[in-house]
């Protein structure tokens, strides 16, 4: 506990900013905790809000991470086929402890090939896409396969982060960190799930979702940028 | 629906980041709404992860609130007996039809005078203080009354927000906006409410907590801020 745990975020333009600030405010709170957000360069990024957040450090100058987390949001789909950001994906995944997303961060993830015969998760409308890039959809809340943690749509970061805690600290320190945060929710109605939802809204939203999303996935998928191997941290 | 639901949020620093950015992401997504984030000027502000947020606007050109929202952190006890943020406050409230607080945001609102014999709450391990400023504490984790609406600690944001939303706009509204936020949380312990924990934890967070805070929460009672009027947008 008195190591550091050093996570490094992904922020980009369109990111949904609870898919961040959720798991953000989890990990800022674990004992010894360096919390990164990292991008092209340190201007503020806007977010899905339309405010902004500031990078504290940039792809080429970011730490190696213990934990690499990646948000969703639209800005997803504009990066799939950024070798900048699969390069800094691939070469911060090959030394971290846990290679990890929440929401649609999960496709960049794959578009890195990251997440190659791993079960994983994703924002329940875009679920069924993310097969197009290798990885296996699973319907939960939150995904452990090996090393690979991934969370479902936004508010789902926060239970991802939880168990992550869990998982590297152990239950008292989640458990603690649940109590201080007063993570005891209370949902005013039954409608968080595509489970409980209408049949009928759920396949709408589903259909609007492929077909805003699936060319710039097919595109990503097609291009094979998620089978280039980059050299980890001090390789030559 | 159509005509703009303008949030305006207190930015501060040390405001702990997931009080502002769960209501932030719920409000943002609401059909009309334009969310602005207010502070002194419009430098990049420091939250409690280190990272900094940048406000839209400031406390002098903020447009009139529908909602005005404060929420919570370290940071809202520096500015308990603070002109600029309490007369910010009162003209906000005077013309919002909700005025709202989540964690110990409810200090900041209280102290302004804004919560003089209203119903409210706050983080649990701050409740008991809360009392000291005029208002009458409740330990339950989104508190209504009249147009005063306050959230327990941190993640209680996203249940406030929803219960905020439909009350303004609407079941239908609030039920959709929690599909689409994915909200079906599943927290990994049944440890995020002071009534499931360690007695004897909680007994000692709330004292280091009333050692912390109480001085600060008893000058601005003393210093009497909070019986001082002004005038709504407007007046002269």
């Amino acid at each position: 506990m008195t190591s550091p745990l050093r996570v490094v975020a992904l922020l980009f333009p369109g990111c949904t900013q609870l898919d961040l600030t959720g798991p953000a405010q989890v990990f800022a709170r674990l004992p010894g905790a360096q919390v990164d957000l990292a991008w092209r360069d340190t201007e503020p990024v806007a977010t899905d809000c339309g405010w902004s957040i500031v990078p504290t450090t940039t792809l080429a100058d970011a730490p190696p991470a213990d934990v690499l987390f990646v948000p969703g949001g639209d800005g997803t789909f504009d990066l799939l086929e950024d070798e900048d950001v699969l390069a800094f994906l691939r070469r911060q995944a090959a030394g971290a402890r846990w290679v990890t997303s929440v929401c649609t961060g999960s496709f960049l993830l794959a578009a890195a090939g990251l997440l190659d015969g791993y079960r994983a998760t994703t924002h329940w409308a875009s679920l069924p896409l993310l097969a197009e890039l290798g990885a296996e959809p699973v319907a939960e809340r939150v995904v452990v396969d090996r090393n690979r943690v991934t969370g479902a749509g936004v508010t789902s970061g926060i239970d991802f982060a939880l168990v992550l805690a869990a998982r590297d600290l152990g239950d008292d320190v989640a458990r603690r960190l649940q109590l201080m945060l007063e993570y005891d929710p209370r949902p005013p109605f039954d409608a968080g799930s595509p489970a409980t939802a209408d049949p009928a809204e759920v396949a709408a939203i589903r259909s609007a979702v492929r077909e805003a999303r699936l060319g710039r996935v097919q595109a990503a998928a097609a291009a094979g940028t998620r089978r280039v191997v980059v050299a980890p941290f001090g390789a030559t």
